[in-house]
């Protein structure tokens, strides 16, 4: 296995970021540590990757990651878990935030594209074609969005989206609304397939709606007045907003209606009523998106082979 | 007063990144929206300026924010303003999280001077001296700490740490706690000098914390045994992990401590009980910060001057 950062930074006990700077920027490391650093490096065999790839390639040693709205406590356990594997490999992540508007999504891509090696795209809201175009300028890849030609990690919102339906019809309940997400995401088109597709429950669908707890807010009369006995939310933030919104008209939660939200996020766990939510792998996505990323810049991916042995070989005839 | 994009925007009724694109990356635009455009900006007299700087000048067009720690609800509000007052003059916004690490803030700061024309440094975690040696790298604002020579938005924290002691002075807390936050935060230093100021109320110090909710849960065992009935905490985060701290030792909020937090988050808004705060003008110093920022990097900022007529002037002598 090829020699880390860390290797070289656990081997004369220094901070990653030191070895870091030794390559990049020495005139920022006093000249003691520098030695130490080198010479370890040396010993180890340690090749400095960002500092290689600049020198020979031009690149720039950083990533970006494209959010819709970083405010959404979706997002900030999938941005930490992406920036710690960005660090692993010598990569710094920039981030940035569209404001959940597709203009400004294709803007952040151009701009990115000339200050970072590739990009992690988040739940994006252009289009597939839009973002085939966006494709032939920069290696990115997609979180939250299937397309083909393009390296994708996707949760399986579906799967958690029954759950949360089958969760439901065993309390008891017969008629149910969803609360879908915004127009052009992916994850609020799995919802609803999921949730619509369920035996023995009427499922009314409310939306698109704002993925904010403004956007619950603003569904709850509609849903006070739909006859129904439990929901499902796009996103914990709409059923907080929710909840909210039908307290404020005498609807009371749990006892006259029950709400499910989607993400498991830290808001939803520490509001009152703690919320029944679906929890979404957000940090594995993170870490494994840059991972992709990083993997499908290099020149080569290198998988492992091994040998099957079956019935086909056997020692060779008259052998002893 | 200059035309702006927006006005360029507005007349011809597109995005303003639509005319951005225009300049920037006219292949992406469609022809007509293109001439569109172009007509509007020559009739208002409109002068690209990210594609006049990087034609000019080799700049990027982008600026940075660096936060520590994206995860803290403090930042989103901040970032979310200051993005907005970036796009308002052309900028992209990159953002990127230090994970409270001093060493990852300089690392950070040296990645971003290649790739953006200035940077935002919130909460800087170094040290005076490593911040004035990268300040020769590149321009930036601070958030929330002095320094001589660099400009600077500070929220005046020691008077919210003040109310806040007065309040509890006023309920008839007479022995306090203040838990303080995280070592090299300039806030935490704040507020420190400001709450144990206060005539008439023995302040017990708890420091330094992480400023997060583990942060509060970790110090809560040292604020049940202290003999105290109030409690300030560094931010809400802090103080809605001590809650839960204290809670889990029988301790009830605010029946037999009360806790005041600092930042008005929303994740402080939503917990219950909800949570008393100073509110900090987050938003305003992020939007501050980048117009700050954005003057502190044009070649000259020309001020007005404008012509106070007292009495030593008067018609010469003899004119009718």
């Amino acid at each position: 296995m090829a020699v880390t950062i860390r290797d070289v930074a656990h081997a004369c006990g220094v901070h990653v970021s030191t070895v870091s700077r030794t390559f990049s920027a020495p005139q920022m490391v006093n000249a003691e540590t520098r030695t130490r650093v080198l010479a370890a490096a040396e010993q180890l065999g340690y090749r400095p990757n960002r500092a290689a790839r600049s020198l020979t390639t031009g690149r720039t040693g950083n990533l970006g990651l494209i959010v819709a709205d970083l405010a959404n406590p979706f997002f900030p356990p999938l941005i930490k878990a992406a920036q710690a594997a960005a660090r692993a490999q010598d990569y710094h992540l920039f981030v940035a935030d569209t404001d959940e508007d597709p203009a400004e999504e294709q803007d952040l891509v151009l701009a990115f594209s000339k200050q970072v090696d590739g990009i992690v795209l988040c739940s994006p809201r252009l289009s597939n074609k839009a973002l085939g175009k966006l494709a032939e300028t920069i290696p990115f890849v997609l979180v939250n969005r299937r397309m083909r030609g393009v390296p994708t990690v996707v949760m399986d919102v579906a799967h958690g989206a029954r759950t949360a339906m089958e969760h439901l019809a065993g309390l008891g309940h017969r008629r149910v609304a969803l609360v879908s997400g915004p127009a052009g995401s992916w994850t609020s088109g799995e919802i609803r397939r999921a949730a619509t597709d369920m035996p023995g429950v009427e499922t009314v669908v409310f939306g698109p709606n704002a993925p904010t707890e403004q956007g619950g807010v603003a569904v709850a009369g509609q849903i006070a007045d739909a006859g129904v006995t439990g929901v499902l939310a796009y996103n914990d933030l709409v059923a907080i907003g929710l909840i909210e919104g039908l307290e404020q008209r005498g609807v009371r939660v749990p006892g006259d209606v029950s709400v499910i939200g989607i993400d498991d996020s830290v808001t939803g766990r520490l509001h009152r009523p703690k919320l029944t939510t679906v929890a979404m792998p957000t940090a594995d996505a993170g870490r494994m998106a840059v991972d992709l990323l990083v993997r499908s810049m290099s020149a080569a991916t290198v998988l492992d082979t091994h040998l099957v042995v079956r019935e086909s070989t056997a020692p060779p005839k008259g052998s002893p």
